[in-house]
């Protein structure tokens, strides 16, 4: 089973790296850009075919591993296709 | 208007990143992990009103900064949202 996590920062959260890419944009031209945030998005292969207990599973992955919760939000998309 | 950018390592790179955070996760317990492929994600606010407008601008910038096209694939999902 497929799955994808998005781990993202929380609002309020300094995100140099989006700044930077916001900077860059504008001075290629793209001024209408008013808001960059960068992001990690993980695509995992679960031997699971439980679409209930694949979630259970990467919601512990990421309070454990994949997320750090103090500063960041996770969420979890699951392809339950064949 | 906000849009997300998905940019993922083409089929066939070497994912060193991935590669570390499955290690770690089977060092965790989670061992029915198969694979995993480490991407970023961009969210973006753009002063543009027509979603093809924007579309347009947001693939110049995959092109021009975003992305490193020979290496990476990118997706570009426009919230059509007021």
């Amino acid at each position: 089973m497929k799955a994808r996590v998005h781990v993202t920062l929380k609002p309020g959260i300094l995100d140099p790296q989006g700044k930077a890419i916001q900077h860059a944009l504008g001075a290629l031209g793209f001024g209408a850009v008013d808001k960059v945030r960068q992001g990690k998005v993980i695509d995992l292969e679960i031997a699971e075919t439980d679409p209930e207990a694949a979630r259970a599973s990467l919601r512990e992955m990421c309070e454990k591993l994949l997320a750090n919760t103090v500063i960041e939000n996770y969420a979890i998309e699951i392809d339950a296709g064949p």
